[in-house]
Parts: structure tokens; sequence; C-alpha cells
């Protein structure tokens, strides 16, 4: 265990430290495929779809549209995607089934086993740009140990912008000290290292595929580097 | 089971739906007491500090004061009681364990079994004026399974305002007829009813002690009327 002081609440990144969306989404569009006999480069569609994601918030964070959650975001990319790749057939219940494959993403394997034993010590919760409802249904469907869940419009700001980060610390009545972030991108946590979280660095090295460029190491001194959540309650002294 | 179409969510009102917080406060007054010799009339200092529950509310409702969560509310509520009751020597470490005291609420017997089988099958929970740092800790606390923790922060509202219901709905992305409130209070069904939500009223004819007069039955026509959480999950086909 390091001689940091110990936070009070670990609030995690999601998607990629979380959940392998890439992995998920690819399988949810080949079963969603093989079903009624479509064909498309499905990973390359997915990535498209990720690819879209920044851009998506972007437009919301800087002010050039009004607040929209990230089921809006992920159906209007979808949608676009649809159309370029000849699947602007699809009707609207099959278009709400793809949006909601977010809700459906798998956990990375030490996952549930290290959530688990963090929650025996620690508040655990989401700090994510997902909204409350997609959320809350990822961790039925995963079994998703959480305390909270705190989603992007409990902040109405997108990560990385600041308010994001107070709100989550705020809505626990925590000073941001108190409170760590879990994340496996090196971004994300130099955000909150700047409004006075602690951070614990997780590596995904696979979680853009097999030729992932980014995020693969901690860039940055980040309170704890672990490789995976149960490494982390390793670390953090819990059971 | 009723005919009534099923709910996906079922919010749950709190103090006195889910936790009995007058028996658990009277404990904690007792318990701190004694380790210092301190005499007072304890039931009566609790039962007037959930009397001064919705007046502190209600000054944030009519806008006479700025946002204030309950914790702070009841913190304020405590100091005037402690000196009515001749406690103004306690300092500021006694005042915070005994504010706390309501993140340490105790359950109804029949809560976390009934929580339980009905988070099998619906999402569970809470719609409480409590602010979420306090739920989320009477959660680990006492065990309570929610999946997830929507407090007055979240609604920016307190119960009875329309906007803390709307808030709870939107969160989840439902529409008010798929989220039902659950609650052992007549009057904070009658205001989600008049939202659109489904109702189930849960009879707590103690709540308030030996001796209460209100909300002994269900007084609506409300959706479901259980004796308890595990009567609302047999009714609910909840195993």
């Amino acid at each position: 265990m390091s001689d940091h002081p110990m936070p009070e609440a670990l609030l995690f990144d999601v998607f990629g430290t979380v959940v392998d969306w890439r992995s998920s989404l690819i399988a949810e569009f080949e079963t969603f495929a093989g079903a009624r006999g479509l064909q498309a480069d499905w990973a390359a569609l997915v990535d498209q779809w990720r690819a879209l994601y920044q851009p998506s918030m972007e437009a919301v964070r800087s002010g050039k549209r009004p607040w929209a959650i990230l089921d809006v975001l992920h159906r209007e990319s979808l949608d676009t995607l649809l159309a370029q790749h000849g699947l602007s057939a699809l009707g609207e219940a099959d278009r709400v089934h793809l949006t909601t494959a977010w809700h459906r993403l798998k956990p990375w394997p030490d996952v549930v086993a290290g959530l688990t034993r963090l929650k025996s010590r620690f508040i655990i919760g989401t700090l994510s740009n997902g909204n409350v409802g997609l959320l809350t249904r990822m961790a039925k469907n995963a079994g998703l140990p959480w305390d909270v869940v705190l989603g992007a419009e409990t902040a109405r700001a997108y990560k990385p912008m600041p308010e994001a980060y107070r709100a989550g610390a705020r809505l626990l009545n925590l000073p941001p000290p108190r409170v760590m972030l879990v994340a496996a991108h090196n971004g994300d946590l130099a955000a909150a290292a700047s409004e006075g979280f602690m951070t614990a660095f997780i590596a995904r090295p696979t979680e853009y595929g097999p030729a992932q460029a980014r995020d693969l190491k901690a860039e940055g001194a980040w309170s704890f580097v672990a490789s995976d959540f149960c490494a982390l309650a390793d670390q953090l002294g819990c059971r």
C-alpha cells in the first residue's frame, strides 16, 4: 500500500475503463447482422461510432447545441454511419436496439471481482459521460455493484470540463482530495488531478483494438498505477 | 398480480418508507448520551427534529433561502434543538456525529429482503429529499441494494414539488407511467400520481411512534397497496 492518504470514494470512468465497448459492440453488430443476413465492416463501423463520440460531445461543451444526453448523441452518430455503410433501410426498432447496445457493454474480466473488493472499503461509483439511465441499465446487465451512479446529467457537463469532476465530489459531500478517479485514460486523470482529485491509472491496452497506440501506460504522477481492478484492490488493502 | 401495466423502475421514498428514522435516532441519542452521562428527553428531541424537517425545506422551496442540502438543514435544526434542551455545550465533532446519524438509520425488517427480490425484475432507486451523499452512505451502512441513488440535488427540488418527480423519471429516461413511487405517505403518492407515476402504498404505522395518527392506510386509488416490501414483491411477481 502507498503512503498516500486514503480516499473515501472511488469514482470510475466507464467506457474503456470498466467495460470493453469495442469488442462488445462488434459482437452486438455481428449477432444482429447474422440474424438478418446483413453484411458490413462492423469493426470499422464501431470504430467510427466511437470516433464520433468526442465531436458529438464537443458540440454540447462548446454551446453549439443545447444539452443532450449520450443516448441521443449515440443515436445521431449511428444514423449517420448506417447511411454511410449502406444500411439506411434499418427501421426505428433496430436503431433503438443498436443504440442501446451501449447499455449492454461487457466488463473487462477483472471488473466485477475487483469492484466487489473495493466496495468493501470505499464508496464506489461512476464518473462518466454516459447518461444516468444508460449507466444504470449497464450496471444491471453486467452486475456492476455501484454504490452510486453519477452521469453527465448530474453535472450537466461532459468530461473533461472541470464541472464534471467538481459535481462528482460535491454530490458525495466530499472535498476533491477525498475522491479518487480511476481511469484508463491519462487525459481524464490529468483533468481530475487539476481539480484536486486523487488518481489511479488502469491500463486497458486493447480498448481500441489490437493496434492501440494511446494510453498504453501511465503518463503522469498518478496516485496509483495498477494492471487491473484486482491489482488496485490489492494496493488499496481491500481483501 | 394486478392487471396494471408493469413499471420498469421502482423509486422509493426513504425516510419512513425504507428506514425507521425515529427508533434509529432515539437509539443513537441514547448511546451517545449514555457514554457521556447526558440526560434529556431524547424521544421528544427526535420528534422535534423531524418536525423541523418540512419547515426547513419549505424555506428552500419558497425561495426564501438559496438551495441547501438536507445535511445542512438537519444540522441547523439540531443546533436549534440542542440549545432548547440545555445541550449548547456540545462541540463540533459531536454535532457532526449526531447530524450524520441520518446516514446510519436502520431499515424496517422487511426492506433488504424485499428490495433484493424487487431488484431482480425492476430498476430500484431512491426518490428522496435526502442528499445523494446521505443516501449513499445510508445504503452502504444498511446494505440497501439500490441500482441508482437519486437525491434532492439531482432534481434541485424538494418533494412534493413537481420537478422532484419529473427529474426522477427523466434521469432514468422513462416516461412517468413507467416509474412507480413506493411510499408510506399518501401525500407523496398523490404528488407522484399527479405527475403520471404509478404508485404503491406501504403502511408504516409506527413511523411516528406508538401514537401515529396519519398515513395508517391507503387514502387514494394507488396502483398497489401492500403491508411491506416483501408483500409488494409478491404482488409484482418477484420471487
